[in-house]
């Protein structure tokens, strides 16, 4: 990266305040910035630090008002985060080192079907009867089971287990420490008050542009499949049960459990340590706060929070007054005296 | 598996309604069975699903009543969910195909005895001193340390860590991976306000019949051992702390963690996300519902729920009052005025 | 070990009751101790156990009044767990085996430098242009990416994986499934509702004397670097999200979370299950009992606790209330009646 500000506010289609020329080499945060950097300032909260930053140049967005002397050089656009964010894509990609080829040390059963221009990492283990098409990469360490399917330019990042039977969709990113395909968790007690194993036959399909965060687990279905739809996004340590649906687009923050056959909609936000109980149904575009335990369905829309979980609203309303209970007791005590 | 709907009720000891002849090769859930296939119907819930269903055979709890009319055939049994399970042992047996054989990259120490029949798959490490005994199966890339001892017919899937000393019962399935034998967190304050790691000496012992999912961590003593008991089974990414003793057939569910020397009892059953501090003793056949935080000793049978945990009742008794504090609190306020 | 009563009462300054010349091979918990054991005695809790102990001596403190007749000796410290804890390291000192070369399977890029002492174990992979210093211990199966540097004296137990950049300290110690530098948690939406990944292009440093449990998962940076600070110890299954920064000598319990860009204070005591939001700045010397979820900045040496944290306190006086709300409103109803 050798850009003038003059040259990234053209590709931005912004409008430049200050000196055009200055030369950009590199990313930075707006409070740790070092000159010859391009920083971004989307936030009120961060205005302090434009007049202090080192950046040679600050990407912010058009409705931020700046009412003190700033020397860096100011690039207005629309939206400064997301224009910030094309930089960061930008840089990466110029800076991608594909890892290609597939190392001595990979061990691939003679039945799967892999693509001349994969990357298979040192020590992968590839099962029988697995399809790994073009651009996948498989990182060191990684171990694929028999009738795996694995579509164009997935990338698994070191130590990833996929079990038996799982289907990947195309481009996804599943990190260190992933598990997919581990047995559901199914007991049937028995009269002694021992629990008898209950097999677990079905199988996990992750779709297009899904990312699993490190040492994530997704459990395989005790018959059917369980399922993560196309494009969501699984922070790190989430716990996905069996025969689970997580609709398109949604999004899981770390910590997070949902248990066995509970369908998640499309397009929600769902917090860190939030637990969802077993056979629920939630809506598309639902919103949950972080370690609500939900036990109910909830409609689409909705946002709730508490354990058990409530509408966020009332939940907030009544938490202000369990912060004061001493006081309304207090209050009753005194009515209680005067009657 | 190719049988009659007569055959698998003669098996199951049930009664055929419908066309007893009908041919049978898989097993389904009722909502996306096929043709061919044999679901069950053991809830209430899932009658709707009877009348569309394309499955070839439902079995369905001899106390369910069928109000509509049904095309598929039913075999009623005395219960429904057991006798499906049953079905799926038989299927899950058929077909499986237990790996044999130790893999030329597998690497074990001289001084390990390794029974004729094992599995060692590919990349495995097996350290000094172990015992692994007939009828185990070691996947690829699972870590054995020093002085292991592992029994009959235990099963580990890829990527599984047992550290120095850790002995394992028979009949044991551990998921991939999980980690058995880390440090206990055991610090010493200094006067500085550093710590001192206090060295953790101990081991852990598995028993008989364990399951334990994906990513689940289980620490060694600091001296004795961390204790799980027969028959338990511990979900994905639960936390077993330094000596925490799990009594027999007692299940976690996952993301739980339970803090070190606690004793949790038998046939107990622990919900997800449940926190479990040190020190406490835990009676047999608790229940304990998911989130909860457990501070203090419970008695034998008790179910209990919240954080701190209180009796489950009554948990629900103050919470469903929580709901409507403000309404609570616009009556006290009414009263005020009143008085 | 092979000392007597009287060598170890020397040893640790105390002075001793009983026999002084019974000989001491191993360490013991006292409720378990066999002859032959050193055990300790450190609370009233477990002054029950010291007349049946089996023990052949008890470190007890000088300050514990023991009124039964006891047949062990006893050896009077100031404080028995730290005495006892110098044993335990004295013990482990002298039993530590190091492991010492680099296996014949260990994989290391041409650029990376390794100190002459290292041990690499079976099936390590090491990236280009890695600093592997004086020391260092990394077990089987751990992975490290490129451009990481690991100072002297530290130890990676099996199957750790460390991605691209990260640096790491002296003597820190990271338990077996550890993930450090995997891609932050960061999207930004996009109209259609879906989201574009936001490149993760900072990187994880970790300072001296830190140790990680198992499984826990440290993400780095997306500009400049996730910070772990000197001393830190973070338990079995702990969440570090993106720009992160953990201040000196706090300690994490187990299946915690700090989300994005969060700053923790040093000498911090957090619980197991918290949650911590993101771009928070919590104090020095805060305490957050376990699942705790944390909203908002916490000033220095503040406690608290609940969902969301308010004074550890004012949290127990509610949470008192909480548990007999249906007296309080049978109570307000009561007034209602008579008014």
């Amino acid at each position: 990266m050798n850009l003038t500000a003059f040259e990234i506010t053209e590709k931005l289609d912004g409008t430049v305040e200050g000196d055009a020329k200055v030369s950009i080499q590199s990313l930075s945060r707006i409070e740790d910035a070092e000159a010859g950097s391009i920083s971004f300032l989307a936030h009120n909260k961060y205005l302090p630090y434009l007049s202090k930053t080192k950046a040679s140049a600050v990407l912010i967005s058009n409705d931020l008002k700046v009412e003190e002397a700033v020397s860096t050089t100011l690039i207005r656009v629309k939206d400064a985060y997301a224009a910030f964010t094309q930089l960061l894509i930008g840089w990466s990609e110029d800076n991608n080192n594909k890892k290609q080829g597939v190392h001595k040390s990979a061990i691939v059963e003679s039945s799967a079907q892999i693509a001349a221009d994969v990357f298979l990492g040192p020590y992968v283990c590839i099962g029988s009867n697995c399809v790994v098409e073009s651009g996948v990469q498989i990182h060191a360490h990684c171990v694929i089971g028999d009738n795996v399917k694995i579509e164009k330019g997935t990338l698994l990042y070191p130590r990833v287990s996929i079990m038996d039977d799982t289907e990947i969709g195309s481009n996804c990113i599943l990190h260190s420490g992933v598990v997919v395909g581990s047995d559901g968790f199914g007991f049937a007690p028995q009269d002694q008050q021992a629990y008898l194993k209950i097999p677990q036959l079905g199988k996990v399909i992750i779709k297009n542009n899904v990312e699993i965060g490190a040492n994530t687990t997704i459990d395989r279905a005790t018959l059917g499949a369980t399922l993560v739809g196309e494009g969501v996004k699984l922070d790190n340590l989430v716990q996905i049960a069996h025969n689970v649906e997580i609709g398109e687009h949604t999004v899981i923050a770390a910590q997070t459990g949902v248990a066995g056959s509970s369908k998640v909609g499309s397009r929600c936000i769902i917090g860190g340590q939030v637990g969802i109980i077993g056979h629920l149904t939630l809506g598309d575009g639902v919103q949950i706060q972080g370690q609500t335990g939900v036990i109910k369905n909830i409609p689409d829309g909705h946002a709730v929070q508490g354990t058990p979980a409530i509408d966020y609203k009332s939940f907030y309303k009544s938490y202000a007054i369990f912060k004061r209970l001493p006081t309304i007791e207090s209050r009753l005590s005194r009515l209680e005296k005067n009657k």
